[in-house]
């Protein structure tokens, strides 16, 4: 290891395909390995092994009294901050917090994540964990800050659809709810995400070459660039959250006005 | 009823909260009452109530021969056409394809639909049925074209967080993979979303505007404008799914290049 290899991590890998000969499984098992063999710790959440409950209900607050109104945020802050929150959402939430990095593993549908991935967020990322009154304030310097973020998505259609003139829309816009909503709001900082494209039928040179593009972005999980949103606190938001006039580059609409400018 | 009245229609209510006396459980009964009482005829799926599945896997194939490796999209699509799926997801198939309007209720859980609503998207939107190579082709005169589809979503942030400038960003691009992705993919036309914000804490004088803009939404069910999302057969975009160079106006970027200029 040279000076510019970096340290030993923790890192925790989401993965959430049923079928564990899947492109995802597979993808979920190089990213393991390309990590424990450049000297990271790795951990696993394989969502279907798991059988992870993807539904928040009342099971998961303890302190929830029953027949009284279920209020989930109120109810997600309260059993989190008394530390009784279901075990298995406490687990997750563990693993998270000793983690340096996050990878979502996860194959596109209905153009977001799975539902028992979704369910994972729902669960995992409650009041008083991922955000919260006592802790600090979203979008960047939030609770979860120092750890990165990866975004890892197969996706069935072709490349040339996704991007601003494609009709799904950029990748970033489609995962915006991800990147900008789960990621950035909780602190984490979100790399570009790593997608594999036409994934239905991906022939074996093109997943050779998929191999190379996903082992150059886990090795670059430390040291590549985030991308740039703006800080909630950072002085380019008034008090309603709306961004300030005229902080933008002229011309510039839509999501990008919530990203710097690249250096 | 006079002459500008819409016709008895066939509205399907699909609704997400754990709580029976929650905020989204009142706005879908009200939904229910205020369609009743204009003639129509109202389906509801409470997720919750109907203790839906949300996770997505082979036993939702009965064809699904076990040991075989599962391929989601290609196992949907033999089922769906061979008329075997889940009885579950055939349920929702048949209350989907009975309606003129369907109507999503939901906390936005993460910028996005709580997992037992996108486990109600993942499996009943099956290859076959919402979309697939025998159907009309996606976006605009997909597989379900003819009907309206409108999300009504309570909020937990202030409205002008979720503006332009807003830091959350235009709710019609949060909502981008539900507005575009799946309801104009399928061929239904969304309606401007209907949405209740900073609804942790609604003033009962709140509450009671809310229900007065969303029975006038409702009453315009289907004759508001839906959204002009421009159409992939409508001569805007080239074979590769990418929109013409020079279609839209001077200056439009990100995800409204994909809508039409509103007359």
């Amino acid at each position: 290891m040279n000076e510019a290899t970096p340290q030993h991590k923790k890192i925790l890998v989401v993965s959430a395909h049923p079928e564990p000969r899947s492109l995802n499984a597979s993808l979920a098992a190089f990213a393991v390995d390309e990590l424990r063999a450049a000297g990271h710790e790795v951990q696993v959440s394989d969502l279907y092994a798991m059988k992870w409950k993807a539904t928040v209900d009342a099971d998961d607050f303890p302190g929830h009294v029953a027949d009284r109104r279920l209020h989930v945020m109120a109810a997600s802050e309260r059993d989190t901050l008394a530390d009784r929150l279901s075990p298995d959402i406490a687990a997750e939430q563990e693993k998270v917090r000793r983690a340096d990095a996050v990878i979502l593993q996860f194959p596109m549908w209905w153009f977001s994540a799975p539902a028992i991935l979704k369910g994972w967020i729902d669960r995992v990322f409650t009041s008083g964990f991922g955000y919260g009154p006592a802790l600090p304030p979203p979008y960047g310097e939030g609770a979860l800050a120092g750890r990165r973020a990866l975004v890892s998505v197969t996706v069935g259609a072709r490349e040339s659809s996704f991007s601003e003139r494609g009709i799904h829309g950029r990748l970033a816009e489609v995962l915006h709810p991800v990147q900008h909503g789960l990621f950035w709001f909780t602190g984490m900082a979100p790399l570009e995400p790593f997608a594999v494209y036409a994934a239905n039928e991906l022939p074996e040179d093109q997943f050779a070459a998929a191999k190379r593009e996903y082992a150059r972005r886990l090795a670059g999980l430390f040291t590549d660039e985030p991308v740039p949103f703006r800080s909630l606190v950072g002085g380019d938001y008034d008090h309603d959250m709306r961004l300030l006039p005229g902080v933008e580059a002229p011309g510039t609409k839509g999501l990008d006005l919530h990203v710097r400018a690249r250096g």
